[in-house]
Order: C-alpha cells, then structure tokens, then sequence
C-alpha cells in the first residue's frame, strides 16, 4: 500500500534494536484519514462478503479494527483483552501471548459471548513480528469455532520470522507494508499485495 | 441521546456493585454503527471548529475516539497509555489515575510529541464514574499548555460524585447518558443533554 509505505518512509522513527516507531499516526497519536485508507484497502484485500466480526487486540488494534469495520457493512468489533478485569467475567476463550515489544507474557481473553460457530472472522492489528499476538487471536477463533476469514496487518517486519510461518501454514494473510530489512536506520519494503 | 439510553436498557447488563456491562456493544464487542451515531452526537454538542485533537485512553475509548475524530474534520486523536513500553520513549506528560473498576493506580501517559499550546483538545471517554480517568486526562492537557475544548463522556454513573464536581469546576462536560440510579438492576436515566 504505497500511502502507507511513503508515510513509513516519511514519518516512522527508527530505534535500536529494528524497532520501528509510528506513534506520530498509527498507535500513539492516530491519522484516521490515514486509518480510513488502510480500512478500504483491508476490504480490497478481503472481500469474503460472510465477514461479520473484526478481531482484534487491544490497545492499538482497537482504532484500525474499528475505522475498517466501517468497509465491512453490518460487521463488529471484538477486542481481545490483555488483562483481568472485573468487567470481563463469564466464560472466556484464552490464549497465552508472549510480547516482543514488552518482554512479557499474558493471556489474551475474549468472552465467548462474542464470537461462536456462526461467525467468519477478520483479525487485524498494527504489527506482525515474531506472530505471537496473531497466533494468539487465532487460537481464540479455532477455540470459538468460528471460521477464520483472514489475517489483515498495517506494517509486518519481514525479517522476522512471523508471516513466513503464518503464510507456509495456509493462513490468508495480507500485510500493507512487509519490511525487509531496517539496517542503519534504512527502511526496505517487499515488493507485494 | 435516546438511541443509547434504548441500547443500555436493551443489552446492558447490571451486577453487584452498582456495575453495568455494556460488553455487547461499547467496551469489548462494539458495535461500530452506535459508535457513529455517538461520534455526530459529539460533534453536536461540541461544535467549536476549532478542535484539533482528541484524547482518550486506552483501551476502551480508542474506538469511541477514532469512529468520532471522523465528524471532527482534520482532527488527529491521541490516546494515553496506561503502561511502560518500549515503544513509549522521550518526553512524557504524566498523570496518577485510580482505576475505580480494576482498584489499582497507574500513570497515564503521553507524548510531549502530540499536544502542546497550538491545540484545541476534546476528551473523550467511554465511562465517568468517580472522575479520576478524565481528571488524569485534564492535568495532561493543563500540562501540555493545550486548550480544553470539553470533555465527551458516552454513560456518566450520576449517582456518582464524578460528573458534578467536573461541572461545579466550569467543565465543559456532556455525558451522552446519565444514569441516576441503579436500584434492583433498575436503571433510571437523568433527563438532560
């Protein structure tokens, strides 16, 4: 998604360690023109017309899942919790998630309530790295039972190892921005979707 | 707002504690097309052209935020993290938050990066209750030298000190549904707004 690539290019920080900031219009601070191009283009990406839940994680998957939720008409979103709460009681689907970002692991949690047999699910998020979070949501749609419609995801660190596996394992992935390589602060995109 | 008021009455769900779920269709599943009506709500009740920025806080706020931003033209939203990550570096605008639902203390933060004197700031939240969210997000406005346009609340618990004091202190504060009181898993609105 060339928009998304030259605003990367633009406006994205780069940190030690391949860390790749965009909190000036992605999950700090959020460019919602920009997140309403990204929505149009995940409905370009999958045009499944069965999809009717949007999965994703909280915090910054929470304003891209909602924007593009718009694009699928009659679809909810759902977002994954990372923490006990006293408002997430009931019967709860988990799945444990090691973070990258932040050296930690925790259950993501989605009350069944919310997603079940009848559903076909589009999960999306900000980042895909080493495919933990993904995984994560994944596991929490094969345990609901629904039908997993696809993976949508803004920017994907190629050079990890995460959407080869996802790709090699069948899963219907799309990322708007595959990076390949960030040496000296230079970003590489891949050529594709 | 009489279509909320309607869907709180239809799918909230009241427990012990004076507590109300609305897990179906604000803070866990969302239903996006109540989001927009509640985003023109907003921008009915704050008209001031004038603002730039909308702030909430993660998690549950950022849809509100985000489907509202789009009624807000060229407005950028900015939501404030709850915790440390690596991704959260540089300058911070900090402030203490007692959450009444989890009955922790945390810092809210955000970066300098993304408001400061130029801009016109409205809050937004999904809940008021005691205050201490909003008030968190008041001292990182005060903080960053913005302007407080007014603070945007989908369902204030009336019977809950929060909202007034907000109001005896000149806030421009609307909540789109004020519940009076909780009696018996009976909920009775406020008529105003």
């Amino acid at each position: 998604m060339e928009l998304l690539k030259q605003r990367i290019l633009r406006d994205g920080i780069v940190k030690e360690g391949n860390i790749l900031k965009v909190d000036s219009f992605l999950n700090h601070q959020m460019d919602i023109e920009l997140l309403q191009a990204i929505g149009q283009e995940f409905r370009r990406l999958f045009p499944d017309p069965a999809i009717n839940k949007i999965l994703t994680i909280e915090a910054s998957g929470i304003g891209i899942a909602a924007i593009a939720a718009q694009y699928f008409p009659g679809s909810k979103v759902v977002f994954a919790k990372k923490t006990q709460s006293k408002n997430l009681d009931g019967a709860l689907y988990t799945a444990p998630v090691t973070s990258f970002t932040r050296g930690t692991t925790f259950d993501v949690q989605v009350s069944t309530k919310f997603l079940g047999p009848d559903d076909h699910v589009l999960v999306l998020d900000d980042f895909l790295a080493k495919g933990q979070a993904l995984q994560g949501l994944m596991k929490i749609v094969a345990q609901s039972g629904a039908k997993l419609a696809g993976c949508g995801i803004v920017i994907e660190k190629g050079f990890q190892e995460g959407g080869r596996a996802l790709r090699e394992a069948g899963v219907n992935l799309h990322s708007l921005a595959v990076i390949d390589s960030i040496d000296g602060g230079r970003i590489t995109f891949r050529d594709e979707d």
